[in-house]
């Protein structure tokens, strides 16, 4: 695939999920710098920027994209010759591919150890991630049984309670309201994350907020699982992570309610770092307010905005 | 229709909702009594409690039936004539009738009161008693807009949202997952209730007490409507409220989930006192904590168990 | 002076304080009722509820001069008998002010067992039942301390440190602002109410519900000092409190500040009943939840609104 | 046993326990009545008023012993004749000990309800009240499993470990320190009470109320068992009920610690009414916010203060 | 100005506020510099480091001062040349000058990106930083409302109000009383800070810390802007900030109140950081938690104490 | 001692308390060194590999043990002679030691400038660096006292006592269910640490959590004292700190109660970060939430995890 073709693949939604579209990404820009012939290094390193541009117009919001070609464009500015810029690329894009796929089998590794046996876990929508440390700590042995919450309106929880029943992980469904009903049973939570932001809110599903703060009611450790590529320098440059809001289609059909309804659809919302006991990440385990230290060491923030 | 004819409809739901149940069950033994040919006091009185018994089966757990027929067979014990029996079950039954009626009502204006124009008001579910503190604020010319849950399984939410649109209230739906991103713009939060007990929690549809909880958080003043007859004796004697499980066929279709996932689908959960700011009933605004009160006071307790 | 007279004073200012008014106003009714010399108890009743609707247009928001007139007039709808009547309302009327008389001293008693010798107590504003409390500790060979907050922008605090300090009481003056930093040394908070609503609440001088909540944060007990006239009926009816907003010129004088600056100076605030940790009435240590019972068995409620 | 020897083994702790004290106190002043050979109904009179003194003094901060001899002598100023008051004052005592026997029984019924199959249970200290609740749940047929605190300094969570053992409940024992560790693997929170007062808070044995802080935390129900003779209508008269310390000698022995070390050894705190989910008596379920009704419907209140 | 001026003016407040205060030290310590005619290079150390001293002196608890002159000193103690040294202390001067004022421009870019369209903002006393983020969102075309705290005693909301309305921004001012009477309809508090501690804590201007709580009460996010010379390398080696005390004539004018009145005006009050949302700096947004990484990034905590 | 000698000690308790076993270990380790006399590089690595592993089984739990023999082994897989790698382990042990003993001393420095004369700090168990923290202010002048819990099972609190008073600080003894009875009278708290986590909880007596949850509760400040080498490295990967528990005889003798009762005797609990003002170190003053940070900085933490 092209270049365009994949960002046009991310567009439409043929490929998805924060992992997915960062390593297309990445292996985009790997492609093209392979596939460049020209002889200009100028040309070459507009035409790179170019297609960085391309690819982040797709999903303006989502910071493991913008991660992901920011890594593999590191270094590029000073490169002085087009083979070394085209190794450089290939080798970061490389780097950056292989990083994030070991990073959810770490987090399932690290993440797993804080279960034990007979544990009752609650999981929200459809994180990899938190999926990876479930699965680390059955497979590991210990008896622990999962509740699912539905995760309208695309209601990914019945994908994520199929995938645990498929390993045979005994599993029970529930709807997104009756989270406070259930809590009382349950030891431990844990999700995924979309961005963390610089002071250690989390941004993640709709309805991960509202859990955060039923299981601190109830003196239940909330877990985040997040590959450190979901950590957002743009927070620290201030930037407030936006809050997509998508099509009412997704929640009621034609003519199911009156047209003067408005409706509010809402992707995301943001958990604050009170709620959070702690964040895994491929790096260990941190506090959520360690999030900056984390942006700082693994990402770089590069604070060089114009006043 | 026959008493038991009632019993049935009641059973089979075809005669639903807590107020709806409760004047059915009380028209019913009015009926009985009108109709009773006899002239033995005593068999009277059995045949009465055999009634009120049958229409108590119907819906062993609905506190608004239970409190009805109480009302209606109140003083029936010391009665020693037939024709006078006959009389007091006839004015019992039909002044419980009349007062469940008016009550909505007054609920509406006492409840109103609290609504400044420019409130922007959430409700959960399809309440009457709520939507009559609504449309009474809306009629008398104040500005207000409400925000709908959902409310899954069942997505009553839907119903309310026409309803309020029908009535030309500004209304927004969102999912159930979306309260607490959607509660930094509210400033009311009106929902109804199924029992309210003797310590001041409150029964009703599942997710209430999250949305209580998520109100507390913010600050933002959560006010339940309930008739007077929807508080609990039976809670005085003890009597833990069940939250009735329903089937999961109301959540998943068949074939949508694998067999061994198991699913919970309870209807109601319980919201402690301490997230409830007023309850509004019939007879004026009460802190929750003044629930033993009014059971007292409108209801009597009896505390005739024997040890 | 006649009812007309003492209905200007007080809407003049000149009488004022809740005490002093509820007083008046029983009072100009009692002259009425002795003044009057027609023969037609019809007329005599239209009078007597001319001359209570005259004075409680003076301060509708007073619930302490609705509760005086009310008692004033209880019974007089039911009277056939002009002289029965004036005897009627004499005896209210002269029940109603001994007995508010009475009360701050009661309050003084009740309310000062709670404190114990060493103990530094905060107060705000200047209110007489807080004082009385206060007094009568000290008088008792209490060795307390009292830190009195300014209270902007009338700044009663100083009338409040002066007359403590006329008392021998030791006492420090510490400004709004500085609330939370002296809290850590402080063992028990006291101030007076202008109302109690049937859910607990307590509306009272602007920065008691700030207090309240700085109390609550150290777990310092908040006592509310309050005459049982002082609670309200027409809560009951769902009636919000009004918060009365006075002049800007009370905050700055004329050219402090551009003519573009909007001002709010709201008289009073409401404390809500989780800060609160009892309330001292004449008929005793209350918690604020029991408002409902004080109003049903004190003040009488009776709900005859219309639908 | 004469009034005057039921007096000194209650000074001597050889009678103890809020209920067996109450019922020492009325069976003493029943016995004296029965005896009184004397023809003047003053001196009668005097001589029971004095017997009532002698008894209050042997534990004046006993609220159930105040109670029980108001019980026993209410109505006696009225009576004119020796007959009939030696009748008062035996029906009086008969009733208060029959009731006061009964109480914790149906305390036991009722507050049984609350506990579900599976549930456990933690409990503080030896409760009567408490122990009847669990009692009654096991022998209903339910699983429990009862947690119970050492209790320092007198360990009385020995006696009720064995006493549960010899039922064959399992039973757990933790130090009074571990309750926070073992919280989350609690459901229930059953206690007795010494004292409830007015504004609902409860004073019992000392660690009551960081138990009931360290459930409030973790959501789970703390619940208190009492009789409402251990109300206090005292408190409503302001008096805060005081916490007596002990003898050193309870924690330390001799020569263990330097004698400049002081010891503190308080035998009971508060729990404040937030941090109670409900109180179990012996006519039904409360909120502690209800207890000033209780005081006044139960037990009466009697404001007769001089000001 | 002579060294010895400068200090003067900051002693008699002619020259004040944080970065003033800053600014001027480390300019007359390069003025020193640059004057220095002298040959002996360890004279020119002894008197640099006298002067460093003197201004200190002057403001022993302005850790803004304190930041400034470890700048300008920094790299002083191993230079071996006089010209050399010469150079750095300008250099450090320089430096440390134009950083600040570029900061608090920065902080308005960076903290301005959280304040969306129709957003009402509170925020306390007169800060630049703060007022550069509202000023920096309103110039970006944001609609806000801001409110103004009066903030006894020297009333610099006024002067903040002015400010604000120059600019044409829509300004409300309410007393100190009034802040949680008004948090219902604000959406983000922005204050500045007088020194920020190596735990979070921030010290500010008296009553920022029960802003900060009535803000967390409400889920009002409250945000501090802050410098980073404001943050304290003195509290990482444990040093308690001290909370000024000044003079009591700012309270109140002579005769208001009885001398025996003692008056209390702490300058600053401590905001504990569970209460702070965020902090934005010149080198972008963190957590208060990340106030230690800060210190140790950007200051330095040479931990050369001796034991 | 031999190493094998040391590590049976360790195990046998002869050696105990965190800082003792890291010593003796380092020592061990550096004993061995010296005396070895082989030839061989490999086999020399290989040895101190195994005493290594056999010291770590001692107390497979203990941080600080597993902290000190990372340190005196910094380094060795890279050294290529055997005179380097004794000189390595040798260095490395001495500064280990030397900075473990200065560490306690400089906590005590640091972390008694919080305290202010007047002060009435609360302490639990036997912490030497919480104790040298208040020593340090006492000796300092300032008028201090001290309140201890008595610190079952063992009642270390008696030992605390004990070494207060022989240095002349007021103290008082209490039980440790009085907690929160006597925390409205403390301003400060101080306790040691067994381990810190990297999210910052800290592990510590058993009982320690519930101390922080009553001060929390009362606003008053929590603080624990812990060298760094109390920080795991391991929490990082994950690994949950084992919560030891112990023989029941530390609880109850034989036959104290039946043996149906089961004990359970933790030694340690967890202490959430939300509760913990800040961490005195040896290297400064930080908040909880930095641990992250320090270990990294302070101690590495090498996530060479396979996957």
């Amino acid at each position: 695939m092209s270049l365009r073709e994949v960002a046009h693949s991310i567009r439409t939604m043929e490929i998805r999920g924060a992992g997915e579209i960062a390593r297309a990404g990445a292996n985009a820009l790997k492609d093209f710098a392979q596939g460049y012939k020209g002889k200009d290094i100028d040309r070459f390193k507009n035409q790179l920027e170019g297609g960085k541009k391309l690819l982040l117009s797709t999903r303006p919001t989502a910071i493991s994209l913008w991660n992901a070609l920011q890594t593999v464009t590191k270094g590029a500015k000073d490169s002085k010759d087009i083979e070394e810029l085209r190794d450089l690329i290939v080798a970061n894009a490389d780097g950056f591919v292989s990083r994030s796929k070991d990073a959810v089998k770490m987090i399932g590794k690290v993440g797993s150890q804080r279960i034990k046996g007979g544990d009752r876990i609650l999981t929200h929508c459809n994180s990899k991630a938190a999926l990876s440390v479930i699965g680390h700590a059955f497979r590991d042995g210990k008896k622990i049984e999962v509740t699912v919450t539905e995760s309208r309106p695309w209601r990914q929880g019945l994908q994520t309670a199929k995938e645990l029943a498929r390993d045979g992980i005994p599993t029970t469904l529930i709807i997104d309201s009756a989270v406070r009903w259930v809590m009382k049973d349950i030891d431990l939570v844990y999700v995924g994350a979309d961005t963390v932001a610089s002071n250690g809110a989390v941004i993640n599903k709709i309805g991960t907020s509202q859990i955060a703060l039923i299981a601190h009611e109830a003196r239940v450790p909330f877990i985040v699982c997040a590959e450190t590529f979901k950590f957002s320098p743009k927070t620290v440059h201030g930037e407030l992570v936006q809050i997509e809001e998508r099509d009412p289609s997704e929640i009621v059909k034609e003519g199911e309610i009156p047209k003067s309804v408005r409706i509010r659809n809402p992707v995301f919302d943001a958990t604050p770092a009170d709620y959070i006991d702690s964040i895994v990440t491929e790096v260990g385990v941190i506090s959520p307010y360690a999030a900056y230290d984390i942006i700082v060491k693994e990402l770089g923030q590069e604070m060089d905005l114009e006043i």
